[in-house]
């Protein structure tokens, strides 16, 4: 099965802008990037991983595809041989069980959602589908699937929809995570602040 | 196999009281209520279900204990006699599968992470265990059991993740829902707005 993690490595993390500065957004994104490598690697399946990227990365042992054009169709052209697997980049939380809960799906389509609407990691075992990451994608990738007549197996997974994208999430991997990206918050000062709701962080 | 859905009656949805007024908050409230009861209702499982309420309930099927304590103590009176199980009643997306999945695992801590380290839903099936609701309490809770030395199963769910606590979660509500709490929304005028991020709510 092949695995494509689409990576931006030029503008990563734009949403922390407020949080992290440049350089510390590419260091965060990078050991996110571990992060989900690891995962993958850990799955007890025959996996073929590809880091897609926008631009060099260093310090990963996979398979780096350079591509600079937008996500849809840079996923799009590696869709034709399937089954084929996206997972993205920012999924620091995503454990080996639940990747592998998402392999093993057997309809044409199993996807996951991302908090937002986005869609976090799918598995295609038809090449009739292809993406359409603008806007609410899941629900895009649904009607995809339903046009194309694909069966669907919608995966149920808090780890998968996690994606590391605003400061809220960083609350997230700092309670639940156990990897580099939850070791490179708590090196920058990154701490859990308890309040009356939802658990936030502040930094040192 | 008894199952407590914890209902804060007098004072519903605090975090929601910028986009709902106070009689829109319990109107949504008791909605969301309905599709936690209408859940547990599909679940293929024998269940005893009590709606442990801070105050009067009107227009459910389950049984309701008024107790106006804390959280915490009025939980915590109801886990004598094991395997129970606490739902909370704003799990607006909980589907049967989701709560199959839980009330299926044998250990004797099954739990259900909320987002920003709270606990959604758990069972019980040693009465050692006690609930802590203060703070992070998913955390507590974990280390609640280590102390009991109880069995501990994490159960990864989104769809038991999402409490519908704060405006974005209104958002997953409208993306992923399909119940009373979703018609009330969408009734009140709320529609998704697709932006560059993450997919939020507006009010028309």
């Amino acid at each position: 099965m092949h695995v494509v993690v689409p990576f931006a490595a030029d503008r990563p993390k734009t949403r922390l802008a407020d949080t992290l500065d440049t350089d510390e957004r590419r260091e965060f994104a990078d050991a996110m990037l571990r992060d989900v490598l690891a995962a993958l690697d850990a799955v007890p399946r025959s996996l073929e991983v590809t880091v897609l990227s926008t631009g060099p990365v260093d310090g990963v042992d996979a398979a780096i595809e350079i591509d600079e054009r937008p996500l849809t169709p840079a996923v799009n052209d590696r869709l034709g041989t399937a089954p084929t697997a996206v997972v993205m980049a920012d999924l620091a939380l995503a454990t080996p069980d639940a990747l592998t809960e998402l392999f093993a799906a057997e309809a044409d389509l199993a996807i996951a959602a991302g908090l937002g609407g986005g869609t976090n990691a799918f598995l295609a075992r038809d090449s009739a589908f292809r993406v359409d990451y603008h806007g609410a994608s899941y629900r895009d990738h649904l009607a995809i699937a339903r046009e194309e007549g694909l069966s669907v197996r919608e995966v149920d997974s808090r780890l998968l929809a996690v994606d590391i994208d605003e400061p809220a999430d960083l609350a997230e991997l700092l309670l639940h995570g156990d990897g580099a990206a939850r070791d490179w918050l708590v090196d920058a000062g990154f701490e859990l602040s308890v309040g009356g709701g939802r658990v936030e962080v502040v930094r040192e």
